[in-house]
């Protein structure tokens, strides 16, 4: 889609996501402001951009307020992994709320159209399977995924209020498990340890029993439904919701397909054969969620999407990254 | 109980329950200070104080920063009725998340003992039901109270957060439904709306049939709660949940006895003769949730404690309250 010209700014744009994102704004015309404070994000990821007159990278931290002035903005900033966002939990529900009223204030001062990722971690530790967007969640307000989990969901209300209050136009996902090149080695999810731990030949560590399903996104699906997303006509967003009794959009984003975390060992170890690793058992984290699977009947319905890329054929685009990555 | 000298800050003290509270510290010998925007709270329930040498008003908004020394702070500030909270839900999350946060910064940098009170609407529309400090509650992120709910569950993560990353003294309840004196008139609740309509000789209004059913508390009750909470020593506390299996000190506090909003209605009739107001139903707002009450199990423990003024006991001390303040 050519979108020439449109100023946009990513926070958390230096990370796993945000800076596929970046390249994919880029390639339709647009320009591009990447806001970073690389805690988890990291300068390797956007280097191919630097060099874009396109391009701009600005360090911040989201919860400090920002300005300039853009077209849409995209709110990604957030440690997503319990390894990272359990290390600091007081910032981590600062950087979740703070940087979504930052965003916000931004947007509503120079009149920008908001993208807001949020996360099946809303969900908790689902009751119902799958997950439709009307699904109220079930989490823990004072456990120790409460600093992700609560920021998420008190951003998604500041979302929705700003909307009510202001008629803004703000737009919202909910990410399900996302793969692919650029993710960070060591941020404890299941498809990078499985991949990174067969690459050194270590052994792969499973919590519980490995039969908890999940599901996996691979990251080029996540950015075709984006950019569809927010190409639309705020009217035709509005009507949409209206029409089925939300009256703030939001929508499931991700791979309905399971997988059992023995199935994803299982089908890395063949990938990367010869590595001796072998499967190893850990107790289940505390709050730790069983399952979950997006219901993404009104992603379908709204912008015609639904996740091409298969596991068996994103699993060894990320392994091909990961083997770089290693290698340097 | 005698505090003599400690020094207590309350924010949201011009408020229903921050005023009873001030007065209440102010006579175990405590000083006090009350800070306030004065956006619900009012003067005028903390005017019999303001002549006392140990009691401090300090107009201020807890969304921005606030200093000074304390040994206690008390954080009530929130507009607590849906027709104040919903008024500006922005402001409303704000006033949650960001006055929490400037609480918990000041004790912090001061290590004072903090004292938060929550509110059963972290446990939403409750599927469970009495409800037990252990259940996660069923609220939705993007409906109308969710500037309030979200609001409180992020402020109660927040507290959690702290206490796990700096080992901070934070107690927490959350509180049912609470009436008295100092109520505000037109804060939309049923029993100040009940009093003061049929006070006025209009029509009582109900939302739905008025079946749902309601716990009512009154204020003297939960002070006393308050009061023997905080003077507990910490270490006892955090044994005392710790042995429960909960990480983070939490309590509900609220009368567990039941009455529907009509025999609400009814009573209140009884204790207003000759009034000639009528029952009149109107529909149920969205998201309204439908019975909610505590159970008390663990503050019975902890505290010894448990509500004494009855529903026929508490109410004619709020309509002498009401009948005085119409009068004027």
């Amino acid at each position: 889609m050519n979108r020439m010209a449109k100023k946009c700014l990513i926070t958390g744009g230096a990370g796993f996501i945000g800076s596929h994102l970046a390249r994919r704004l880029l390639s339709s015309g647009c320009e591009v402001t990447v806001l970073d404070n690389l805690f988890t994000g990291s300068k390797a990821n956007i280097y191919d951009m630097l060099d874009n007159p396109r391009f701009t990278f600005l360090m911040h931290d989201v919860t400090q307020p920002f300005w300039g002035q853009f077209d849409e903005i995209y709110n990604l900033a957030c440690p997503a992994s319990p390894i990272h966002y359990q290390r600091n939990p007081v910032e981590t529900i600062k950087v979740s709320f703070l940087g979504m009223m930052n965003t916000l204030e931004l947007a509503l001062k120079t009149r920008a159209r908001v993208f807001h990722t949020s996360t099946s971690e809303v969900y908790g530790d689902p009751e119902v399977h799958p997950q439709p967007e009307k699904y109220w969640g079930h989490v823990n307000t004072i456990g120790p995924r409460s600093c992700y989990d609560e920021g998420k969901r008190a951003a998604e209300s500041l979302c929705a209020d700003y909307t009510r209050q202001y008629g803004m136009d703000i737009r919202m996902i909910r990410i399900f498990n996302t793969y692919g090149p650029a993710m960070h080695p060591h941020d404890g999810r299941v498809v990078s340890n499985f991949i990174v731990q067969a690459l050194k030949g270590k052994d792969i560590t499973l919590y519980g029993d490995g039969n908890q399903s999940r599901s996996f996104q691979y990251v080029d699906d996540l950015l075709d439904a984006i950019e569809s997303y927010m190409c639309l006509p705020e009217e035709k967003v509005r009507a949409f919701f209206s029409a089925h009794g939300m009256d703030f959009p939001v929508l499931n984003i991700g791979n309905p397909a399971e997988f059992t975390i023995r199935e994803l060992a299982a089908m890395t170890l063949e990938l990367i054969p010869g590595t001796g690793s072998k499967l190893v058992y850990h107790p289940l984290p505390k709050d730790d969620p069983k399952r979950r699977r997006p219901d993404i009947t009104m992603a379908k319905e709204l912008l015609g999407w639904e996740p091409r890329v298969t596991l068996d054929r994103g699993l060894p685009k990320t392994i091909d990254y990961f083997r770089e990555l290693l290698s340097r």
